[in-house]
């Protein structure tokens, strides 16, 4: 095979590594007044890059075989990954492919929660506490809008109590 | 092969992954009065990473068997490769293991330097100016000490004309 044709194609280990280097583990946890708890729970992988390689954004697309590319922020791009079913592919992906770095203690929260998403417990008071107390160790460790908001830090009566 | 022995490996192939995300081929050109060309060629690749991973920095360097680990800054330490004997192994290693990114660009410039450094072109004239004109392609364009310098940029009787 020819140089070309190596570089055409992305070997999984590669990912893993450049996911190491570059890759975001996060779980966003927003407020949705018209959903039952008024809290979503937003799991997502991303991938940011400087629009100069969005070719490699797509590569990593096609290995995945699902992911949505778009604009982060002025010249930079992101692969990410949302769609639960996906999210279930890429807990697989990087329990074959280890990431290496600390950042793979993100990703074992994240795996965590998208366990608890699979058992639809983020649907459930308790659920979402854990899930948010979970999300809450990972990165570096800036609580979420659900830890910050007065109804979950000061719950009333008329505020939501979990 | 159990899940801890898997990650205790490194594969050279997640190696490059990290490398195209974290690592940077750099050559300075710095003023070295006592040199003959008072200027030194200083080639080096470096993985910089937060104190947390030295452990991964530590696995990089027991594979490739060369390299140094020090701080870089504040609670940041660095792989560092800086022997040409080791650089011409960094030159194998990351065409046998390619990048993906646009780092791939630096990396083929990179090499060129080194190969002109193999043939001791480094100590020449002209070969300093070819590598200074090269070096500044790399990374952000930023032009290096050499080049920017008012001895190279205008050249008097007293300096030294390349």
């Amino acid at each position: 095979m020819g140089a070309d044709n190596q570089q055409e194609r992305l070997d999984t280990k590669w990912i893993s590594g450049f996911v190491d280097g570059e890759g975001c583990f996060h779980v966003g946890i927003n407020k949705m007044p018209k959903m039952t708890l008024r809290w979503q729970v937003l799991p997502e992988l991303r991938i940011v890059q400087h629009k100069k390689n969005i070719p490699v954004l797509k590569k990593i697309q096609k290995i995945f075989g699902y992911g949505t590319i778009r604009r982060n922020h002025g010249d930079r791009f992101e692969l990410r990954v949302r769609k639960i079913e996906n999210l279930n592919k890429i807990v697989k992906f990087f329990d074959k492919n280890p990431l290496q770095t600390t950042k793979r203690n993100d990703f074992e929260i994240f795996k965590e929660i998208i366990s608890l998403i699979n058992q639809k417990q983020h649907l459930t008071n308790k659920g979402l506490r854990k899930i948010a107390e979970l999300s809450s160790k990972m990165n570096r460790k800036i609580k979420s809008k659900y830890q910050e908001s007065s109804e979950t830090i000061c719950p009333t009566s008329k505020g939501m109590k979990i």
